[in-house]
């Protein structure tokens, strides 16, 4: 649906009867009624989310977001809220335990079916930051000693309430995981042959306390619809399917995004931010830079005979830090990017340099030029020895940079920190200190001051 | 496998028998895998690529970059090539038909089978950016009258090839798609019943001309695990799996991770660009932001009479800068991530700088209390109302560079352009040129000078 169209239905909500309402919400996709869903004033929201069937009801409580959950959950019907909580996946309903406040948290609770309390029990056992956070306990095992053909009736006998029926797990009498059978294989395989023996052995599975992000790779890395999730002792406690790890995948790339521009790195939706959070999610990182920032007034105030001397050095320190921050910038990201996905490690370090090293200088070669012509040709311009005292300082400012950019990461990631959230205001501060020095120091020696 | 075991092994490597590194190799995951591949010499990597079993060598393949395919595929005996790719997915064949040079690609087609040839002739018709770049033509079809019987018994006779058996579509004589049925669905209806009738009408589907990212969220949202591709009349032309889909996204975080980097945005990995292709890919961004960057020496010329009456002003500039344009990269960076995920749009532009206008006030008024103690009390130490006649500039400036920084990525968005790529440069210069601006003249107010 176009923009227009559904602007033009929303600005209609409050005259349509709940029939039109009714037909116009099946018509939406998920991903559509989240969006419109966004745009709906407080009473429309819970009037539209009344009048969903009881599919999208649970769909859409699954993807909003923690704040949101609460408040539409404290504005349903007991009865309401007990028809739509039952009906949702336990790994989603653990979220919304999770998300909402302490009294709400009760009702819920109360409204829980005695089935659903015991699932959500279990899985509230574990870190929802961890693998087992995404875990839903709704999946199909067997024992290994029964039939393909008695597998397939199994599963279509309990096969409707679970997560994925595309895998059965193959366990043994203390649930310890043997191995795992997809349904396409049991298709292709003769009805009277063993699971045990049809299965496939070497089963790829992830401990409970790993991190999120580990086993999102160790499923995309597998082409896996199902990831099963196991204890110390190798014994099943759920599986983490494919769209969850999307999801996980989506709020890493929102959190690496935000490290990146100079913030914390928690994945909120910024119009659910209030001021107070911004601000305690951006302040921090601003005094951090401004107080080491500051370093560069020191370097300024120790050159003030040579500024005084040659003023025309001071209106291009701007440019000078800029640059290097924008090179510094570059290496570094391609650093981050490369230590995130495994393509670079610590011990390249010096095929890294040698390439940033050739890379600079070229690059600062050119800039160099650019800032000549620009010092000689336009306002203020400066005359010829100052341009090139200006563009011969910022060749070796440039390849410094290069070479800081891109060390900072490495050296922050072997230490063991997140090269995201330090490499930046590390590497900016160096910058800016080291490449004022360079740039006076050089225009010194190039003007003979 | 820890990072020492695999070293210890790497090691080794050329003194192991064929038989132990077969075996070394059939203990790794995929991705295990593709991390020891790239630390393998070149006559290492073709040995290893050798010993690898069939299915290993096809999911190797089509995991390595354009340039690495490339090398392999010519490192290989013509017999052996024809095995591995006649054993490869259509859609990652095509990727390596792609990827390759024109001789390379002559040699490719040649050892192709019949069949295989011509699903690559059909799939190489359209864009590989496309949403049909990813499809492959694998999928299973069945007309409306068979019966849900017949359906499992189709899947059983003929699902062995294709991607995905956990999903039939429904077609008619022109394979236009009228609807879709999961393998889930037919286990748990009466065989007896026509696929007509038990199939879901409301499939989801794409046109093979909408962008990838498009359908990777389309597919997203709905958590399918396969996306049915059609064409202008609605005629079936394919699939993409969730697998492809989870490729997609990573893709994409790479590129915007770049442009936020200053830098074009394509994925290429680090390793495998050479020196003049890192340097096209960060030069133009840097000319342009160094002359656009240029005009703080404008603003810095012109207010020299005021560095000259109170010089300690130019010792701050950095700072100045630094803070502005740290305060705008945050803002730009939440807007730009809003606008990508869609939780803020152009018509929300009231709320944000609202918002923003908050945010930059007591952020400022913080970071300007934090320069006045810093100015004060720490060398090169300005005294009192010279600190306060930069720390209260600063809080203009954060206020000035918080709203700018939300603003640019809300009107280059709603212009039609790319806000990951524009916004940084555009801000980052307004920000210098109007924060030395609002810095000095705040200054000399306050001064009285």
């Amino acid at each position: 649906m176009s923009e227009e169209a559904r602007s033009e239905r929303l600005s209609a909500f409050d005259e349509l009867s709940d029939e039109e309402i009714r037909s116009l919400l099946a018509d939406l996709g998920d991903h559509e009624l989240l969006e419109l869903y966004a745009h709906l004033s407080d009473t429309q929201s819970v009037r539209a989310f009344m009048l969903l069937d009881l599919e999208s009801k649970t769909d859409l409580i699954a993807n909003l977001s923690d704040a949101e959950q609460e408040w539409l959950i404290s504005q349903l019907p007991m009865q309401n809220m007990r028809t739509v909580l039952d009906e949702m996946d336990p790994d989603d309903l653990v979220d919304v335990i999770q998300a909402v406040s302490a009294e709400a948290r009760q009702s819920v609770w109360n409204s829980l079916s005695p089935e659903a309390r015991e699932e959500t029990q279990f899985l509230l056992r574990f870190d929802e930051d961890d693998a087992a956070g995404l875990m839903t306990p709704r999946y199909l095992a067997v024992r290994p000693s029964i039939t393909v053909g008695q597998t397939i009736a199994f599963i279509r006998r309990n096969g409707r309430d679970v997560e994925t029926v595309y895998y059965v797990y193959v366990v043994d009498q203390v649930k310890r995981l043997l191995g795992v059978i997809s349904l396409r294989d049991l298709l292709f395989t003769d009805d009277t042959i063993t699971v045990g023996e049809a299965m496939a052995r070497d089963v790829v599975s992830v401990r409970d306390d790993i991190d999120q992000e580990e086993a999102a790779r160790i499923l995309d890395a597998n082409d896996l619809i199902a990831l099963p999730v196991v204890d110390g002792y190798d014994r099943l406690l759920g599986i983490i399917t494919f769209d969850d790890v999307i999801d996980v995948i989506r709020e890493e790339q929102t959190e690496d995004v935000y490290k990146m521009g100079a913030m914390e790195g928690s994945a909120e939706r910024y119009v659910d931010s209030s001021v107070w959070k911004l601000i305690r999610k951006r302040v921090p990182w601003l005094i951090v830079l401004l107080i080491a920032g500051t370093i560069t007034t020191n370097v300024l105030s120790h050159f003030e005979p040579i500024i005084l001397a040659a003023t025309f050095l001071s209106w291009f320190v701007p440019v000078i830090t800029q640059t290097g921050g924008n090179t510094g910038t570059q290496s570094s990201t391609l650093m981050i990017r490369g230590l995130a996905t495994g393509e670079v490690r610590f011990r390249d370090v010096g095929m890294v340099l040698a390439k940033e090293l050739a890379v600079g200088a070229i690059m600062g070669a050119t800039l160099g030029a650019v800032i000549i012509l620009r010092g000689v040709f336009l306002p203020p311009g400066v005359g010829w020895l100052p341009a090139v005292a200006i563009g011969g300082s910022l060749v070796f400012v440039v390849i410094f940079s290069s070479l800081v950019g891109a060390l900072a990461p490495l050296v922050i990631d072997r230490l063991g920190a997140d090269p995201t959230v330090m490499a930046g205001p590390l590497m900016a501060t160096i910058i800016d200190v080291a490449g004022l020095t360079i740039y006076f120091t050089v225009a010194r020696l190039i003007l003979a001051l």
